[in-house]
């Protein structure tokens, strides 16, 4: 693709927030210097999504990704095909299966070089399960999709002030000291640190490994992974040529001057990642998957049907998530 | 005592950034608006702690708390007696009697009523352990000083922006959850809803009370001590009249506009607590110990002997905790 990033960008779940953000992320688009989009799917309910937040949508239905180019400066690029009717908070089967299909026509075109990145919208994952899709969530789809195991798609959580990685996610508190391995922390650190070298240009990451208990165990009193799992792997990363510190007490890892010293911090668990981010980057965390083939980001959001349709939603994440993907499909587009 | 709080003041470890903090706060005891206090001992190191930071300090030695009134404006009072030599980042055996002395005679002194209010500088516990000290902390030197049980002493850490509550603390993430009961919860929560109203002057507190797992379990898929513990425990301060919610992923709990629906929150472990708070308020963090017969604070951080004496410490934490002591107090006074 020639003259710079072009972004597929799914639509979500059309009765949540998704579709009024897309709309606000490309009426922003010079403010935010915004690379060129375009949606799969829904034109019609895009225009009412930003009609209802005040925002005149011209729509241009295109039948080629390379046609979004032409005409992204002056009107917002949606495939034609699939659409629905706009129903903001009251989500539906044919809602969902809106939200499947685009989804998959916008992963089917990123990983055939279409798109030279995915953005997507947020999606109720037990929803889209009832009408038959059979991943976790988006990250292990488009996984697939790659032919990347699912074990292998990264996810970091990215804000303006702090990238964290969580190492486990949705399981039991309890569960999360026996799920940690030495294998587990090396191979995920491998996989973090060529992804923010090739993708955010970052030269020789530094990763800071954070502890699992409290004060990184106290030399053993509290709970002995530090030791046993989290410091092995560390030594074999700095054998490894990465730059890679910890076990760090968590509780001092996120504060501002430590923040300064590396470039994204490993967690054991998801709050351990999470609370820090949202407490920080609330309404602009990105949600980026490492490791694929191919760049995709969404905003690190859910739904929120309690308040979609109302003008309320912030598109601040939607808008880092698009940037951001740009971001990254240029530099990876330098090195080619 | 008229005329307002006297607060008491323990040196914490001498080697420690204790004392230049201390000086350093008196020495801005106008522009922060700080209540008159006292220091317990050390009056010489005190001042070459000043010294090395530029800090002019006149000592005023005291023989009863009371004095401290007519000198605090032009002079730090310090109660006459133990000493030791300034020896910043080299602790010593000498200067853990000199910490344990200071912080002994402090406690003696709030308990007795002869000073409003305790400020206990940052201690080494393995230190003080050698010389004799036979509890886990300060937080329960000061509660056993009060004939109160160390379980019922609530740490509670409070930044500008945050109040949080451990319910448990140094133990392995591991243990935790079979640390946590509904009566530890409910027991807690009391204590602090009483202490906010009364020491805090909160009407009505509104305590969030955070989940264990990722999404709070969502409903049962990742770990059941939500529905086992967590939300019994809510249901029955809601009944005794307590207003408090939750289980609250934890993860959204400190994001800003969450923050603005509590007046505290109450974490089911360490870093869950901590995270946040350091993240948010790194340098003005108070440990503040609820439930005990008298006010004591203290600074979030600890000796940091690697930065003493080299005019680096930041003394905004030991600022707000003695302000916070002060303000207690003064409710307190009102109310008797």
């Amino acid at each position: 693709m020639a003259g710079g990033a072009l972004l597929a960008v799914s639509l979500g779940d059309p009765a949540g927030v998704g579709p009024e953000l897309i709309a606000a992320a490309w009426a922003r688009r010079e403010g935010e210097d915004l690379p060129p989009f375009f949606v799969a799917g829904g034109p019609d309910l895009l225009a009412e999504a930003a009609a209802r937040r005040g925002i005149t949508l011209p729509v241009t239905q295109i039948f080629h990704p390379a046609e979004a180019l032409d005409c992204f400066d002056y009107s917002l690029p949606v495939l034609a095909g699939a659409d629905g009717y706009y129903t903001p908070g009251a989500p539906s089967r044919a809602g969902a299966e809106l939200a499947l299909a685009s989804l998959e026509e916008a992963c089917r075109l990123t990983v055939d070089g279409e798109a030279s990145g995915l953005v997507t919208g947020p999606i109720a994952k037990a929803r889209l399960a009832e009408v038959g899709f059979a991943h976790p969530g988006q990250t292990e789809f488009v996984a697939a999709a790659c032919g990347i195991a699912a074990e292998d798609a990264v996810m970091m959580l990215a804000g303006p002030q702090l990238r964290t990685v969580p190492l486990t996610v949705h399981i039991a508190l309890s569960q999360v000291p026996a799920r940690l391995t030495a294998a587990l922390i090396e191979r995920r650190a491998r996989i973090v640190a060529a992804a923010l070298e090739r993708d955010f240009g970052i030269i020789r990451p530094r990763l800071a490994i954070a502890a699992l208990n409290p004060h990184a165990g106290e030399e053993g009193r509290m709970g002995d992974e530090e030791a046993r799992i989290i410091t092995p792997a560390i030594a074999a990363l700095q054998v490894a040529g990465i730059e890679a510190t910890g076990p760090h007490p968590a509780d001092a890892l996120f504060a501002p001057r430590a923040r300064a010293t590396y470039d994204a911090a490993l967690c054991m668990y998801h709050d351990q990642a999470l609370i820090p981010l949202k407490a920080l980057d609330f309404d602009q965390g990105v949600n980026v998957t490492l490791g694929l083939p191919v760049i995709r980001t969404s905003p690190d959001h859910g739904t929120a049907f309690a308040i979609a349709g109302q003008n309320r939603a912030d598109p601040g994440a939607m808008i880092a998530a698009i940037r951001m993907a740009g971001e990254c499909a240029a530099r990876r587009m330098e090195d080619e």
